[in-house]
């Protein structure tokens, strides 16, 4: 295989990007100077050596603890739980939240084999637990149908648990991704959590 | 900068891709074995390594000249003339034409400042010269305005030169791109070429 059917086979791998899009991108690349080139296979190769999961949070950082988990001036009482880092990320964005995150890697999904044991939930019972100083956890997943699931299911797990469990307001639209949520709506439903029964 | 922010930032450049696509795409391949993440930066870094334009007819190859120009089978009394390399390898996958190319690197432009000189507009007239042995041009240049003023420019320049100069057949959609035709498209505008006056 050539250069250039290597990595438009690479290219096409990634989401949302065809074989066209892949060549095109080949192409684009091809015709820039040498240097632009390789900064982003430098990125690239650098994301793949540096970053992992946060042991506490689970954040992808180049650090561990992260640098949010050490963040001394952050608010430890308050842990916002949300699927994904990207989601982690876009919260961060917006600015309106303080506290600290849980990544849980995910939402429950029985069809696709997901269960609770796939997910960062133990993980997330251990900070929480009498003792630790947490007072709220704000459950954050995606206003999607398993977002909404996974929200319960946490929501039960902590009930043993005498601490406050809130859930971010709906102002995001139903179905959609949190990823993808400009930060006025974001922070509108950081802003109007309710206490989950 | 982080590695993240970084490489958000590098995607961010490539066509089409904006921030949000880029911090998807970032996230995406942050979820990745780290050994599918390095063979994406690898295979960059090789396009930037090996890949040049081939001397004779511009094609990108890793080879100089390009495994086209240097195939023996391959008819050399006909070149097809193409605006871009992307070009070329659409032509190719066709798999219609078994000629030799030249690779203009783009279109005449006057507004954007693009005249005949930054073409390889020389190079071509050298390489079809009498005593070249070449008897056919095909003129591959886009359906668009500006592939047609520069067919036609070229055209007048090859006048001298006693060979038949051929325009592909306007099958492909006027007013767009030859790099995504299909290749039933691409096949049909081959055979349909007609002589230019």
């Amino acid at each position: 295989m050539s250069a250039i059917e290597q990595l438009t086979a690479e290219l096409a791998k990634l989401p949302g990007i065809g074989r066209k899009t892949a060549t095109r991108l080949t192409f684009h690349l091809l015709k820039q100077p040498r240097g632009t080139v390789e900064s982003l296979a430098r990125a690239i190769q650098t994301l793949a050596e540096r970053i992992a999961p946060c042991s506490t949070c689970g954040n992808y950082s180049e650090t561990d603890p992260c640098s949010i988990c050490e963040d001394s001036r952050r608010d430890r009482a308050i842990l916002c739980v949300v699927e994904e880092a990207s989601d982690l990320e876009a919260i961060e964005r917006s600015g309106e939240f303080r506290g600290l995150y849980h990544v849980l890697g995910g939402h429950l999904s029985p069809l696709d084999g997901v269960g609770p044991d796939d997910l960062r939930i133990d993980d997330l019972f251990r900070r929480v637990e009498n003792g630790s100083g947490v007072r709220e956890v704000i459950l954050a997943t995606n206003p999607s149908m398993e977002g909404e699931v996974t929200a319960t299911y946490i929501r039960g797990v902590l009930a043993p648990v005498g601490l406050q469990v809130t859930r971010i307001a709906l102002g995001l639209p139903v179905g959609g991704d949190l990823e993808y949520a400009d930060r006025q709506t974001i922070a509108q439903a950081l802003a109007a959590r309710r206490e989950m029964q």
